[in-house]
């Protein structure tokens, strides 16, 4: 396999060509949704095995069935990465959620502080618990599980909050450990179009 | 399904007895494997279709095909649940370290500080690329990928350190987050007896 | 003087027209220049002698006579408002940063993390040292100031730069500790056009 | 312009005779106030009209109108640069506080730990906002606001409470970052004597 | 003094045949009680003078008269050595607080977090305070002692609860700074057996 | 015994009569040798016995014989006690550091940064240990070690700086955690005298 593309990772980045037909079903996907295949898929092939298992996670987390919409799957991506500084994906998750929500204002507001932003209690108490579970894990406690069933949110939600948030913890540190450069389009994705699935 | 047993989380562990075909097979795996069902997949039962896709990838992660030894990737779990000071994870995986090294002194240096630990400069690398992208993954930088592979770990290797150093960043999240209590049986387990697979 | 719009900061805001004839100059200009008045205007003349005496000094220091360009200037802002994670200055520089350069991809780099920018020595030195001095100044040493020399700044040069660096960490506290909310204009702004000054 | 005395900062300072009309009167007037320059004068006329612009702005905050009494602006400065251990406003304004109190012991509290201090539960509040606003800018809340308004402050205090905390944030940048050493006169003013202006 | 074996400090360690009576009066009852000699005291050895100094100290403040009993002072042993990080700390006194307790589990809640053990509101109290101590000294308040009375703990206790966190976070610097390793025996002393004193 | 004077700390300080005779006797040396009696005789005589033994001990680490000199061990506790931001004890021994030294500047350097003082390196490369084995003491290895000896310093030498910077850990918590106020008579102390011992 032809080493590619340096400059998307600090690892040798696959070619396309040779990629396993599971991977290339997921970037043929990707450009159907969005018009480009998202670097995150080109480097992670170097595993192809890896890619298809924890895409297939990843992918019923984020859009499988949950008490949770999607957009505030979302809006935990961008905070929980806004968090640990994470370019990659600070700037492709705010463009997902921009086109998730058609609210470029908002997401400002949530890769620069949610206290700026217009929120109900059981989203602020979520976003709240996301920031301290990345942050200082080790200091969470029942108290603040109970937080969360007081704004509403149900044991299924919980369990559902707290993996969403591992989850960007897990992406956030193969990013920012592995340097991934996230694509040009995701800057302006979102900008000038309204909400959308 | 009936509330149970309380004692192991903060959140509502469902019944074993309701739990779906997939769920009941990881757990007899596990009775074969170690003697008794970890916590884990009890509690983690509350999203049986999330446990089986994380499992799934989980399983091929640090026991499948890899460039890295069950040891030490079992090292990596040891060194970044003792960052993070996760109770669960910690007290679990120094067990499956103990059972599989039957070293009960180097799993102590692992999990108070692997400084102490006589390791070869390849092991050490990995762990101080395990310990940076735990706790400060927004600087990292190309110079830390480039020590590993002075170490010696090829890209493929280096991509499945960073994978196992973000699987036990977002297993700590949920344990930490939500409770979890490891089973008794862990504290014990590997302290009189030879090493294994 | 009647109390306005508490939805731009946690201060009563003074209504425009009673402001004092300097503080009106100062919003026309804006105007003239952005399209709209800046909310650091309508909230800072709550005290408008002490607008004047600041405005006059942040006017000169980041546009007037310097070693350093007006670009170079405002990534100091933006990286500077980043590491202190300012919301009111990082949406209002990302801003000014796109209309002077043109280039939003490199304004995100910036204000994510500008190791991914392609940045000369020159500019690279400059921002080591702003975010060295803005998260831990008592550890500086005159080692960090003669690597801004060896990478070509003068001494003229460093005194600027330590003085934006001490502009935006005086504007982030003000903005920071007040509740500046910033002008939903900034938020596109710079997103469509060409550089210009 | 000669270059002169290097120990008194990491950056040339110019000699005085060379200095423009402006600063000659700063220092002309530091002299018959204090009986000698102080350093900060020598060595911010490396820019000199930076220095006069800044001037005028400080000189107006710290000793101009405002609801704050001279000594609470001066009990700002002291804390302030005593959290971000700035060696050269540390020395010369706990020197300024026992000028203006006469009361060393005062002093040596604020400059470790105003929590030994006597105050009363207004200054006490200014101080809190104070360290956190210097700390941890970016969790500044409403209810920080609140508390200082409950504590009896105006809305115009709150806002020179705010910009005293930002000048100091500013000022110990400088010293800091470009190794100000303070003149040796510093250490024993003010702790023979009574009060004054 | 000949230099002997290295590996078990970053320090020369003095050969145990020429130490003063005072220290091997000391090594001889550690035999007595625990079938070995503890490494601390024949690196400390280097100093017998402030060894017998230290341990007539350590020795009274440990065992010696108190409102606290033995196992509430290891328990301290272990919370703070846990904070800190200290390998030959934590190893050593997990061993006594084993011995003392015959209770494995409880101990290896304590060395990971507390926050999973049984404890009483008096025992989380003085628990809550060491890490507090050990963690930010500078920060803790005459609250923080009212909230120790109200658990119950007299002010003579208080001073010893002090006292004990003030002693390892003495011993851990030693250990930590000079790099004591702890005896092998440490690691399964307590493992196999009831309580005893 | 009688409760008396709640102002020099947070715990109840008993009377000086009812003293034991050995704490008496530690007074009147104190007397002698300051001219009063320093308030941790006073406090910590609310455990005589540990007074008297821990008094023992620190008596002959600060003043017996070291290859460190007086003066490099009192160095060592303004550091230690300005890293940790404790009252008691930078109001203290900044005062027995004047009167051993003779020179207020000095002093004052230390107790902000020791970086401006005119240290040799063998004093810095103390300093640079003192302050990391206080901060991050779970951090040092060997190397820091390797540096000191490098400077000039023997085993026994660095065994006694450890001790020294172990001392003031200790000392710090029981200053900071218990309140204790230092004597009025420190803060002017050493302030007009030439150098003593």
């Amino acid at each position: 396999m032809a080493i590619t593309n340096k400059d998307i990772a600090w690892l040798r980045v696959p070619a396309e060509e040779g990629a396993p037909a599971g991977v290339k079903e997921l970037c043929d996907k990707a450009v159907e949704k969005l018009g480009f295949v998202p670097n995150v898929l080109r480097i992670y092939s170097l595993r192809p095995r890896h890619l298809e298992l924890w895409n297939a996670f990843y992918d019923d987390l984020m859009r499988g069935d949950s008490g949770l919409t999607k957009v505030q799957r979302e809006m935990l991506a961008v905070v929980v990465s806004t968090t640990n500084r994470c370019h990659y994906c600070m700037v492709s998750h705010s463009a997902y959620l921009r086109k998730l929500t058609g609210d470029p204002l908002f997401v400002e507001q949530l890769r620069t502080s949610y206290k700026y932003a217009d929120l109900d209690p059981r989203d602020r108490a979520m976003l709240d618990f996301a920031v301290k579970l990345t942050e200082e894990s080790s200091s969470c406690s029942e108290a603040d599980v109970e937080a969360l069933r007081e704004a509403g949110w149900t044991d299924e939600d919980i369990m559902d909050i707290a993996q969403v948030v591992g989850m960007f913890n897990f992406t956030n540190r193969l990013a920012s450990g592995l340097g991934w450069v996230p694509n040009e389009e995701f800057v302006t994705l979102g900008l000038d179009e309204g909400s959308s699935t």
